[in-house]
């Protein structure tokens, strides 16, 4: 549109400025920001992003402004280009793995290399041979080979078993045929596939000599090195249009009985030998398991860092924000920061306190998978070196891997439920402004939604974690309960179980931790009554065992972030009133969600309904007062660039409405075309040719 | 893309197919699908919609295959032109209003005339003078003018009176001028604005001899008649993308010092007096009043439907889509219906009966405010024709509104909260699938949301509710209740406070409802001691009246559906197995709710913690299992016609995979273009001239 005239030009924004309004926020706070963030993040860690900044903000390429306003064909094409400077950059400045899914996370947005540089990567490596490494790992890691992990189908998402495409074994000519006997075995939602992959990691069933064996992964070659074009008897595409994540090429892929060679199946863990025609298996799949535990694993620790971006954005943007005067007020000429409502405030800072619970738990979580990689290594060389020793170490450790299983699938829900439907609690506590796609929250929320339901259906994931309570209930009912956390708080509460928790929540923090350990354990033993003693239907206990999974979480969350704000890591790094603000921030996110599930509180007789009562009414009110004065700072402690977060409300200067003003004005395709307003011409534009029709 | 070649062609769903799964389905229930749909819509309405997709569907303007796909400047102009032929469609066929609107409904997306035809034309109609109503409602009617209902600002949503823009009346030349004095002053999310208007109605802070009278509506022309250009010192524009509704333009408008007429004023209810320059009321505004109860009613009355969409659409898809056996099944060698998990029950099932219960409450609401609006006019009348006798009905009238306000308020607020919310569970209940645009849930949940926010934002709404609560329960502790529902629920509170409640929540309908009653009566009276004995600041209690609002309106809903499902109406009309199912609906909508709220319910004493359990344990257990027969035939009775829908998974013939294959294939421009994957190939595409940059 033309240029803003001067007159517009010379109009601010009423006083007080959002500028000073953040300025007197961050004055009246001495959380010491600087401290806190390389304590979240480390100092290396926000220095390569400084430095990523400056690189990627820099190239035209990456340019953020039409985003939200271009169809999906031009995103599409766009995020491409994206995902090839990238590579390039990396390339050129030698940038490591961090540093390069640091980058792509600046980006902000999926590329359609994505589940190239991830899942196709990661599988070839951890489930290739050496020869199948020099073959499709070394190419691919070279983008010469563009590949995607193609497991789901249009018919089966969570059943892997169900899998319809196969892998029939060829004796004869020593090949596999893979084939879609139906419309439903369609390979469907694969990232990468839908454009720009030509190869493919597939699941399919093995059959070797008439006998199923399962879903097994094969490379296979789908579109011509050249041309692109697909290869014969392929059918491949993208699937269209999605909520969000569409600068990725979700695709699909058919097959028509397509031969490929013997080394196409990955064959670090299972075979079929080429003398012998006969499926062997030469080592233990645990490892596998191992991935879908880091990968789950990552998506908590991710989770606490995906919410803040929401919190940033509607902290800072109800600081700038006013509205009403406060009516008990007794200056009734001002209107009132946002922020100072109580019902902004039981909104945002809950999950203000969530962001850095989630963060540790998710710390916490990393910290202890990796521990648990080690001890499995160790345990796996020993193995191969002694015999003997080694196999019962890998027994102890794949017990662990267990815990560590369903510990990863119950936090994985928990957590990414959290972060998912509380970012669409920011953006509703923006107001209208909210809805803007300019306000940066609807378009991250969008994206991340499918995190909610990948790696394991939020609400399927939790009978995992139902399924391991009940074991450990079990062994602690038959005397057999172990070292183990879990059976320490199953056993702690059978011993007690008559006299009730009678637990101090109110002043003691570790007894607000075993409040949560309580529940867990009642609610175990109540869904083992039910269906040990009871004989209910797993089906019909489905519901118990969410609430049973949510509830373990939940525990586990809050034991961590327990555990985080009195390590030695930060009381002895931090000053007084910010290691005070973080105990506030857990006894929030502790007290606020046991308000929340109230219910299950008492009925456990963790604690009374009086004491539930006084934290509805005054511990809770009580912290949100204490934590108000410090909200921005707790979300500056972040440290998202400006750039990152690409939103004009939750911009770090507080200039909301000049740079809401400026995109509408100046970065708005719309406003570059004249509308014809009248019904009865044809033409929508102004000064456009006649259309023969509408 | 190159069309699926005769191998895919020939290739199905693996069986059964969705087809038989939904003839199963409704070969398993005698649910009275027609007779229910004529209870719930009139078959005139159901007659019309039949009438109405002959004829929108025909159309090569109104078709939906490319809308996901589309950016936004395509997406505005397609709906400007699908606006534009409604319009023509309407004079042609000389559609009534309710016609108008059920197309509009039908098409599944706003047009940019969509304020013009609503609150531009309503504002005219009702505010304005008979002279004015030539001026500017009979072309506006005709779409010679097209307008828009500026009010929303920058810097101010909620807040009216804190609104910037200033009308000041100059005596000396019977004109205003219209001004932003500020950035924050700019107009902003005005619908139809954008792009289309050339005239708005303005609401700004009326200025009369250096006095503010507040904020009055203004009718001023903002864009040339020929050239739709912006006059001169008018800014105005679109501001750009959101989260949905980004086929309608809401706009930003500024003004530097505009004079306009004094006949640009709307005059109904207040006017400057051209003579003595003095400002003067010839009328009362509790009809302006009025005007927003009705708009917030109505969105009552739809939230029904809006929810009903999502629940059809996830309740066949759940019907059709197989995962994985059922644990303690026999039969090992089929996948069991997503359906019959109670993990999906407990999610879909409570949002078919709230869609129930919402459109009934609708119902009410809808009836009480026409019922209020004739005694209105009756007394109005008498008013104006005897005096005297006038008045005192007025007043009786303006508190019979005052409740009705109240009840709209929170209704509002739970009902659009409850849709909004549930279309999202909807969604997700989808599993991956539901993340497709092709879903049909999506679209429709984002275009929705604002409804959360617009007439009320719905946090700040009930805190109406809440005054509204307060005023009464003072009243009856005053000895002065009234007749009312709302007196008589305190009044009964108070009366057995000492004894508890002890209804019968588990056999007795009735008592369910008297549950409902007595927790919202013992909010309001703890609210009322807080705010009154306690002198606590209104700010501190927010989110009690927040919780008390929630409480009161679940309690309307849940008489309402209870009244609709006695009222001789439905069960003079349907069969038994049809009114038992009705009557299992508003169970489930009850106890679904009571559960979820169990903490309030049993602190205020209207049931014990056993009886929640048995609640929570049994009874809602058991009524997932009476309505799953019924699912697929009580969304069936909603009629949705598949071309409104627009979804793959929610297809009446249950068609679901073919249907988003053939999308895929065949209705995504993605798939038209062939990329270049490798990133040290600067070209994004295939046979594309080189580019010198990226």
């Amino acid at each position: 549109m033309s240029p803003p005239p001067a007159w517009v030009k010379a109009l601010k924004p009423a006083s007080p400025q959002g500028s000073e309004l953040l300025e007197q926020e961050r004055a009246q706070s001495n959380v010491a920001v600087d401290k806190l963030a390389e304590l979240l993040h480390t100092k290396d860690v926000l220095d390569r992003q400084d430095r990523l900044v400056a690189i990627l903000s820099s190239e035209k390429v990456f340019d953020k402004s039409q985003t939200h306003s271009l169809g999906r064909v031009e995103r599409l094409q766009r995020a491409l280009a994206k995902g090839k400077r990238l590579q390039q950059l990396a390339v050129q400045n030698k940038w490591s793995q961090e540093e390069f899914y640091a980058a792509a996370d600046l980006i902000g947005e999926p590329t359609p290399y994505g589940l190239h540089s991830t899942m196709f990567l990661v599988t070839l490596r951890e489930q290739g041979t050496p020869e199948q490494h020099k073959l499709f790992l070394e190419p691919a890691t070279n983008y010469k080979i563009i590949g995607c992990y193609a497991q789901t189908e249009l018919g089966h998402g969570s059943n892997v078993r169900g899998l319809e495409t196969t892998a029939t074994w060829n004796p004869d000519d020593k090949t596999f045929t893979i084939n879609s006997p139906s419309l439903t075995a369609s390979k469907w939602w694969i990232g990468s596939l839908g454009k720009v992959a030509n190869h493919a990691v597939v699941m399919a069933q093995l059959y070797v000599g008439g006998k199923n064996y399962g879903p097994h992964p094969f490379v296979v070659q789908i579109r011509d090195m050249e041309t692109h074009e697909p290869l014969e008897n392929v059918y491949v595409g993208d699937i269209g249009p999605k909520f969000g994540y569409n600068t990725m090429d979700n695709g699909f892929l058919l097959f028509n009985n397509v031969k490929v060679p013997h080394i196409s199946m990955l064959g670090r863990f299972a075979q079929v030998d080429k003398a012998t025609n006969k499926y062997v298996r030469p080592s233990m799949p645990t490892l596998i398991y191992g991935t879908m535990t880091w990968v789950r694993s990552n998506i908590v620790f991710q989770a606490g860092s995906v919410l803040a971006r929401g919190v940033t954005i509607a902290t800072r943007y109800c600081a700038v924000r006013r509205q009403f005067q406060d009516r008990d007020a007794t200056d009734q000429a001002s209107e009132t920061q946002v922020l100072n409502y109580k019902m902004v405030q039981i909104r945002l800072l809950p999950l203000l306190a969530a962001m850095y619970a989630l963060h540790f738990t998710g710390r916490g979580m990393m910290r202890l998978y990796q521990e648990n990689q080690s001890r499995m290594k160790a345990a796996a060389q020993a193995d191969q070196e002694k015999r003997g020793a080694g196999p019962e170490e890998l027994r102890a450790g794949a017990d662990l891997l267990a815990d560590l299983h369903a510990t990863s699938c119950g936090l994985k829900a928990l957590a990414s439920t959290t972060a998912g439907e509380g970012l669409e609690v920011c953006r509703r506590a923006c107001g209208g402004h909210g809805y803007s796609s300019y306000s940066g929250i609807g378009p991250w929320y969008a994206d991340y939604l499918p995190t909610l339901t990948w790696e394991g259906d939020n609400y399927m994931l939790t009978q995992q974690v139902a399924r391991y309570l009940l074991k450990a209930a079990r062994a602690v009912l038959a005397g057999k309960g172990t070292n183990s956390d879990t059976s320490k708080i199953l056993q702690f509460y059978l011993s007690r179980r008559e006299k009730g928790g009678s637990f101090d929540i109110l002043d003691t923090d570790s007894d607000i931790v075993a409040a949560f350990a309580w529940r867990t354990a009642h609610l175990t033993f109540e869904a083992l009554k039910h269906r040990d003693v009871g004989k209910r239907s797993w089906n019909s206990l489905l519901v118990n065992f969410w609430r049973l999974s949510t509830a373990h979480s939940q525990y586990l969350v809050v034991k961590n972030f327990y555990e985080a704000v009195n390590s030695p890591e930060i009381t002895g790094a931090l000053d007084k009133e910010t290691t005070t603000t973080l105990h506030n921030l857990f006894r929030l996110y502790a007290l606020h969600t046991l308000e929340q599930e109230a219910a299950e509180f008492f009925s456990s007789g963790a604690v009374t309904t009086h004491q539930i009562s006084l934290v509805q009414t005054k511990a809770v009110m009580k912290l949100l007062d204490n934590i108000r004065p410090h909200a921005v700072r707790l979300v500056d402690a972040w440290k998202f660039p400006d750039w990152q977060l690409d939103s004009s409300l939750g911009r770090y200067d507080g200039k909301v409405y000049e740079d809401l003003f400026r995109r509408a004005s100046e970065e708005n395709p719309v406003n570059d075309l004249v509308f014809d307003p009248y019904p009865w011409n044809a033409n929508v534009l102004k000064n456009q040719a006649p259309k023969s029709k509408l």
